[in-house]
């Protein structure tokens, strides 16, 4: 009976692999157009560097334990906490703004159901030392673009922002009290997954005055901008004395400079679970299928701080691998895997002999990707066969008559034109193929 | 006091992980050569999977935990592990050859001293379903021409190999029993780290009978296979019944094929520690400093049997970036980071404005990386130093009255040429620079 991997991980074959490789090949280019740099932390950190963040709660979802020092240490959740710690370190040194991204591996202790993995990617960009929404639109362009690379337009997926600020403004606007936000934040955040008698009864247990409810209640009925500037009206702010707003003005007016204002869409249920978010927040949604959360982000302007560095404006986001890869599959936008060998070189008269190892070497040395069967002395015909499972591009035929002209023969295995080749061009022939 | 990450691990800011992105784009671009598909698996085991392997004492190596479901998991030390429980996995479905890299990260608990991490990461290279030298030896060439792709040559490093099959036979024929290889295995590792009187010592305790001792120093003494030849001669062998002899003069005349005798060198006192190695056994290494290891690997005919899977003959290799990176820098031998971006498109008027980030979206549409300023009002000084900091290639000057006669000034950061542009035809004057 084999040994099987850990529950929640994933082994990836080399046709898992170069899906997954054609992923990140595309990530990497977008984010290279956008001009971010890629930076990389530890697999692991002390475990107080996810609690300072979240609070001791969110051991329960983490991978965490004591090392041979007696250190207790976790296995990474999300990567901003090693960002804002690398940042903190630098300290004033670092030149700002950041423009940072990586791809990095993730893991969460969570129940398993279905599309939930314990160890997962996720692309993160960031940008450090911008305190204006510019900086918010960047990556919402940037994320939005990410996903246009792969092929998906506005009919696939939307990003949908808020404003923290704006929230807690409009809250305190309603008279809420402050000690109420953070179970008003947690109940916007679940709002979309319950019934509506469910709300009701969830938002009474938290705000008991009903004529707050009330209000509440408009607000939440905010499908956009205008709406919020008109419910802001009626708690007697008028012109509304709302600073955030004109905050979200300007990303809208931003992205539609970036020219995607047909991916922007206001609204108020987008809160981002993490407490630490204070300001811009958004995600970008599958519109199809389950409406599942492609990306999601916003500005933490508090991180770097809250870990000993100095005052820094941040804004960032992460998008990971599992959706991705499935709306990648449902689309059909991912291209098949590539050939292992763009030559699989084919002995007539023997096996690995001296002749086929100096072409390989010639071959390689020149750029081009070749291989041949290990095996002594096998047939033509099993050697093809190898080349196919190879997935190679073309088949070199070594030795026989052909060569005793100098010659090789060359036969294309996607399209199986067969040509001879003078052996002192072989080189310049196949890189001309490839 | 900023919080420190874990002792033993690195942070790869965005210059370190150029330099790292370098070597891993090398590592690709060799494999490829070689015919070699790319695979991963998860970043964490259970713990069974390394002590089948190599014993429970490996544990104290480990990073390993109990989960919250109760499962004791380790991180993984080395990837042949679960390559070899891929491998088993998939059983006769598995198409052979297998011609497999991975560039992993790896963990191992490890007393802290200068050149030891405890998270590392590592090239493999393996191919599974050969019986014959001839994938060692491919193997063997892989890992040369991985170092010579650098710009290291013959005077930098060598390939050491031996054979483990070839030392039990020559043990056995000195009289030495069984029970007495793994020790003897253990001291032949160590012997070159240790003086000539220790080593006698804890020969002495390993085998009682001076003669065998004897005759084990003699064999100790064979510089190359002749010698090897004639002191199985000794043995009264003649002709030495050494079959493990014939394959490593295979392998000899195959590198020789290879092209790359030069860099092949027989080395008796490569045993390679893990006991799982079954035949031909090798080693890159450091000619200059301190002979430090840059790559090991060897033939593992077992494992993927030992993991429940069908009888499979397996040979690879792993090389670590630690030491090959210190090697690059000491030879200079990797470029500088690249730059952030090749456009900084820089503002004559205002900040980011309309006009900006229309010309940045039509670039990177383009496929030209740009970025601007996401500050308002900046000058156009601090503007050109953030385009310093960024070591973008050049700044277009957008806006003033070059742009009221469809223009845009374009400076090469670089060379410091200046030129102007008409706009209509930055994308093509650009993406002919890059």
């Amino acid at each position: 009976m084999p040994i099987q991997g850990p529950k929640g991980t994933r082994d990836f074959y080399p046709e898992d692999m170069a899906f997954q490789q054609f992923m990140f090949d595309s990530w990497h280019k977008s984010c290279r157009l956008y001009g971010f740099e890629q930076y990389e932390g530890p697999m692991f950190e002390h475990l107080d560097l996810y609690t300072q963040k979240s609070g001791d709660e969110i051991e329960k979802q983490l991978y965490s334990f004591e090392d041979k020092g007696g250190r207790t240490i976790a296995l990474r959740p999300e990567l901003t906490p090693t960002l804002a710690r690398m940042a903190a370190a630098k300290g004033t040194n670092l030149k700002r703004p950041v423009r940072w991204y990586s791809i990095c591996r993730l893991f969460r202790y969570e129940r398993m159901q279905k599309g939930r993995l314990r160890e997962f990617i996720q692309l993160n960009m960031d940008i450090l030392g911008i305190e204006d929404v510019s900086a918010d639109a960047e990556l919402i362009a940037a994320a939005v673009d990410m996903m246009r690379a792969f092929g998906f337009d506005d009919t696939d997926f939307k990003a949908r922002v808020s404003s923290r600020t704006m929230l807690e403004e409009l809250f305190l606007l309603c008279g809420v009290e402050r000690d109420q936000l953070k179970p008003l934040y947690a109940l916007l955040d679940k709002k979309g997954k319950m019934s509506g008698d469910d709300f009701s009864r969830e938002l009474e247990g938290i705000v008991n005055k009903e004529d707050i409810r009330g209000k509440i209640n408009d607000m939440f009925n905010c499908g956009c901008i205008d709406d919020i500037e008109r419910f802001a009206g009626t708690l007697g702010s008028s012109p509304p004395q709302i600073a955030s707003l004109d905050q979200l003005k300007k990303l809208f007016a931003l992205i539609d400079s970036y020219g995607l204002s047909d991916y922007l869409v206001f609204d108020i249920g987008i809160v981002r679970g993490l407490a630490y978010y204070t300001g811009i927040v958004f995600e970008l949604f599958d519109v199809r299928g389950n409406l599942r959360a492609i990306a999601g982000g916003g500005r933490y302007d508090n991180l770097v701080g809250l870990y000993g560095g100095p005052p820094t404006p941040a804004a960032g986001f992460a998008a990971g691998d599992v959706v991705l890869g499935e709306l990648l599959k449902s689309k059909s936008l991912a291209p098949p895997p590539p050939p292992r060998s763009d030559v699989f070189l084919i002995s007539i008269d023997s096996g690995a002999s001296a002749a086929i190892i100096n072409t390989a070497q010639q071959l390689r040395a020149a750029g081009i990707s070749c291989e041949f069967s290990l095996k002594d002395n096998q047939n033509v015909g099993k050697q093809l066969k190898s080349a196919d499972s190879a997935r190679s591009r073309c088949a070199l035929f070594i030795g026989g008559d052909e060569a005793k002209n100098g010659q090789f023969r060359l036969k294309n295995l996607i399209t199986g034109k067969e040509e001879l080749i003078n052996i002192s061009e072989i080189d310049r022939v196949l890189r001309g193929m490839f």
